[in-house]
């Protein structure tokens, strides 16, 4: 059972897949957006990853959201809320921590199930 | 290979199985109570969530906790230690983190394996 | 599907590995170390943990590394993309976080995927 990265770097992979599971973190690719924006432009980035990995959005298992601040609760899950096809949510924790990057808000660790048709 | 879901919301599942292995986030029903109840109270529940998605307690794999104030440390841990059962602990990390709720003292986030007769 | 686990106490396991899936928590052994030298002697207490459960450090799916302080992010990061085989790297998140021990500045969650020949 080989094990399929993309976006590799020295650091990290922007996605691995092994087996039938997928993995994932992503930040938004737009610091300078507000909480909205940047839980949406990282959730469209997570979105292209999974489907390039072989899984889609409605097929998360386990997400861990990371906020800057906690007063960002609301705003960010106004976005997941609409985001995730209805029925299908993951188990989800959501906690607030310092990131690394002082000007991101919102940071999103995903495991997922690869399409059964792979 | 389907994925079960449990409790689900728009937002998230109570607890997600996919092929052998069982994902899950809870927090205690009581926030009211210590530590000692919060963590006694969310360990029952957990217990419930893995026996409903085929698993049980003595079949974590992973187990991340949070803890609202690390000086709750000892309160939570002398709840989990009577609760794991013997010979069967997990992989298991704890930081300290600000949580949604500031009445939740502790929230736990649990990978687990499936029981193979199922 | 049996699970396999290494280091077991009442209160974790320091690898557990199910199937496909190795799952390890790690912290440095050596607190009195600086960041560099924490994060060094923590990783290579993961390499030896990853091949005691039939995995190696070319195989990391998903990483998790908790920071005291993120002003060591630089610090940890010279060992960790050093440690990584080039091309290897998992999806990985970086949070700062306070620890249980706080001479502690670094701690790591794995999950890896174990050898195909196993």
């Amino acid at each position: 059972m080989s094990i399929e990265r993309h976006g590799t770097t020295r650091r990290y992979s922007d996605v691995v897949a092994h087996g039938d599971t997928v993995y994932l973190v992503e930040v938004p690719p737009s610091p300078d957006a507000d909480i909205g924006g940047q839980t949406r432009d990282m959730l469209a980035s997570v979105e292209r990853l999974l489907i390039q990995a072989g899984s889609d959005k409605s097929r998360l298992l386990l997400a861990t959201i990371y906020l800057r601040d906690m007063a960002d609760y609301a705003g960010m899950n106004a976005v997941w809320d609409a985001w995730v096809p209805e029925g299908t949510a993951p188990a989800r924790a959501c906690i607030e921590a310092r990131l690394a990057d002082p000007e991101i808000r919102v940071e999103i660790a995903v495991i997922a199930a690869r399409l059964p048709t792979r």
